[in-house]
């Protein structure tokens, strides 16, 4: 193939994405492309919806959908959390939950499933200022979204993720969701290769609009201006005393559909009014036509001074899948510790403390109540503490029990080779220091809840040499 | 109504879940019962599946059912899960996560919705061992099972489900799932009656068991025979080099087949190589029948001894429905305060501290940036000690600041109105004690996490009269 062939293929692949069916169905033509086993032709490409359809209830006639994104819960609660943060702006909801795709071919183990757990926030913002406090210069135009496209990378580099292995990329126009008006991804080189694993959308006002819209309850927030300045306004105001001569019990009807006017229209009826005197006008609430003299209404332009702001927020989406951002902890944080010469090499999960699973292991170094007492001493005061952790009473040798545990990822392990003092050592470094037993638990809970480092524990506390203990 | 018909109506109610459809239905006509509005007659009752069904991929042709239970990947996974626990009985797998039945009516609120929170746990015994080291004399048989009855019984009085609106049921034959062996209900009263909360089944081995059939795969545990006895067993020995020269190829399947003869049709065998020399056997890996002479086997019985059981374990499994959970404790810990004359009644939550949603409220006594400052400093170290809380800076009186939190159930409010020092006010007592500004938040936390309680609060630190800043 030509350097140029080659040149051309890449840039399909890389925006096919951006592709409609029907021009994935010409280029699939245009390239020749069969079933890889049969050599069968295509069929056209065809959308196919990724919800997962069912039926709610025994008549079988209302069907619904398995939720494909958890994101809506959050618009439809609108009120409520704007309410319950005081009206005030911006402020932002956050919720884990499943969400359902009924994926074409899942074949790329846990990144690509049909049931997953997605964690999701709404960040509301005046769609007037998208300033954030904690936003510095860059090169994205909206601070908010910039704001989390570094929040995101501190949260995925800290859980273990490779920077190195880590990058955003933006969609491309067609690419984007219905909903999106801009879309920055965080992907993952992982054996799959680059995968998205955090979706940071502006979702503008579109969901808020669309609720608003089929349920006819205004979703917007009030914002004080801080300098009110003149306005002027078309300013409708229903005569009642005439309306309700002319129209009797139907009075109200006429009166809210006059007051529920948009500015045309009032402008229209005004012009009317001023030539003729009267004019037909369309109360759908009676399904029928009446005629409105200009006595019944008036209708002009005033300046008002207007306090608040009636605004329809935007919203800022960062959304990531936590199944594949533990599917890449588990690749970039799995390491093969050269063995001495001879022995096998070691697999070692290089997790970091704040996100192990088992945060430590408690040994007692040989088999002996008074050490075990203490051994379970420690592990049921770690747990009182929140710290997940496991306890090994079996005669293993101290070295098979460290690999044991290091093959699991648990950051930290306390021997006890002392009724009064114990070692803790590091995972990564086998680095060991020496401890009181009942410091043990906290100096454990200190690091694996990220107030500490190990280095600040190392320079804190007594080294203890490994070489007896340990291979 | 005699009272002998209202006996036995009553009666009928108690037992409508132990009856089947077919006498269902001839209650129905025995007692006229038509529909309320139309009085319209009633068609038969008909089993109706509570499974929404869906339909997995894009042919259409593979259905699916959500989950109406989250038990079920507990068991998929109990060879992995009992490798874990390191081949030791007992062990148990606990798991939170969403459940989906279709209901016919879900008219109660949350207590009955089609998508629900299920907190299950699957306990793993040995069926000839259901002891429990922490199980006390009592009434029910399986130890286990009264075990978790109690447990049950202290976790939701613990939450603040009032004892005196908390109760056991067993479930009637009829009523129970097709899984279990028995089950006992724990029951709470509130505004919709008696509601089950906690299901606490014998699952016996009915899904190992399933799972085991259906999949091929042997879901048991060994247990080590401490006294190791002497077994009777009868040995199948196939003569490989006979049945080499008999089947070449074949060999390996034929003697796979001896070997997988279960007892009786060993000993039919055993008996006619006896009696005749020679039997036809079905080999259905070769799809054929072949012929055996006594040259290619030896059966016979054997003493050997038995250094493990294989065994099929039994499940005793707790299963809540956290949303049933939550709604009861919004009844049982709602309680409006008697007001002063003429004031209007205060409505508290009056959730316990573990279970309350935000554990406390920091107030500036006045608004005063110094007072602010320190506020602010008491929320952000609660907030990184993991404790959820709420700051106000609004300047509303203090009163009603305080009658704002008892509404959301707060347990602890601080009142900063000094720099050095704090109040802290317990929700019910309303008492409170001054600690220093610095001590707060970790007060909070051994209250809110159960380590001490408000009396050990209320008798370490100095008591402050509330008289000048409440009511």
């Amino acid at each position: 193939m030509s350097s140029e062939e080659a040149a051309e293929l890449k840039h399909v692949l890389a925006t096919l994405d951006d592709l409609s069916a029907e021009a994935l169905g010409a280029k699939i033509k245009e390239y020749g492309i069969t079933a890889p086993e049969t050599k069968n032709p295509l069929s056209d490409p065809y959308p196919f919806n990724l919800m997962f359809q069912t039926s709610i209830g025994q008549s079988g006639l209302s069907p619904g959908y398995m939720r494909p994104e958890t994101a809506q819960g959050i618009f439809v609660n609108f009120k409520d959390l704007y309410y319950y943060n005081g009206n005030k702006l911006p402020f932002a909801a956050a919720q884990i939950g499943q969400a359902f795709r009924n994926e074409i071919s899942p074949r790329q183990g846990l990144p690509r499933v049909r049931e997953f757990t997605l964690a999701e926030i709404e960040h509301f913002v005046d769609p007037e200022d998208k300033s954030h406090p904690k936003y510095k210069e860059g090169i994205v135009n909206n601070e908010t979204l910039g704001y989390f496209i570094g929040r995101v990378y501190l949260f995925l580099t800290r859980l273990g993720i490779d920077k190195d292995r880590l990058r955003f990329r933006q969609h491309l126009t067609n690419e984007m969701a219905h909903y999106a008006a801009d879309c920055w991804d965080a992907e993952i080189e992982c054996s799959y290769g680059w995968i998205e694993y955090v979706g940071i959308a502006d979702r503008s006002a579109y969901d808020l609009r669309a609720h608003s819209d089929k349920s006819g309850v205004p979703l917007v927030a009030h914002e004080k201006i801080s300098e009110p300045k003149g306005v002027e306004k078309l300013v409708i105001t229903p005569v009642k005393k005439e309306l309700g001569l002319a129209f009797k019990g139907s009075q109200k009807n006429v009166v809210e559909a006059l007051e529920a006017m948009k500015e045309k229209e009032a402008l229209d009826m005004k012009a009317a009014l001023e030539s003729k005197g009267e004019v037909d006008f369309d109360v759908c609430t009676l399904g029928k036509t009446v005629t409105v003299t200009n006595k019944m209404v008036t209708i002009q332009k005033e300046k008002k001074k207007e306090h608040q702001r009636v605004v329809t927020l935007s919203v800022i989406e960062p959304s990531s899948g936590i199944g594949r951002i533990i599917y890449c902890l588990f690749e970039h944080c799995f390491y093969m510790r050269p063995g001495k010469a001879g022995d096998e090499q070691l697999n070692v999960f290089r997790f970091p403390a704040v996100v192990a699973p088992i945060k430590c292991t408690v040994f007692p170094l040989v088999q002996n109540k008074q050490y075990e007492d203490v051994a379970k001493y420690i592990s049921k005061s770690s747990t009182i503490a929140g710290i997940s952790n496991k306890i090994d009473i079996t005669g293993t040798s101290i070295g098979k029990r460290y690999a044991r545990t290091d093959e699991l990822g648990v950051p930290l392990a306390i021997t006890v080779d002392s009724t009064s003092s114990v070692t803790i050592r590091e995972r990564d470094s086998k680095d060991q220091v020496r401890v009181d037993a009942e410091k043990a638990a906290s100096v454990v809970r200190e690091v694996t809840e990220g107030h500490k480092t190990w280095q600040d524990v190392w320079s804190t506390f007594p080294h203890h040499s490994s070489a007896s203990t340990e291979e």
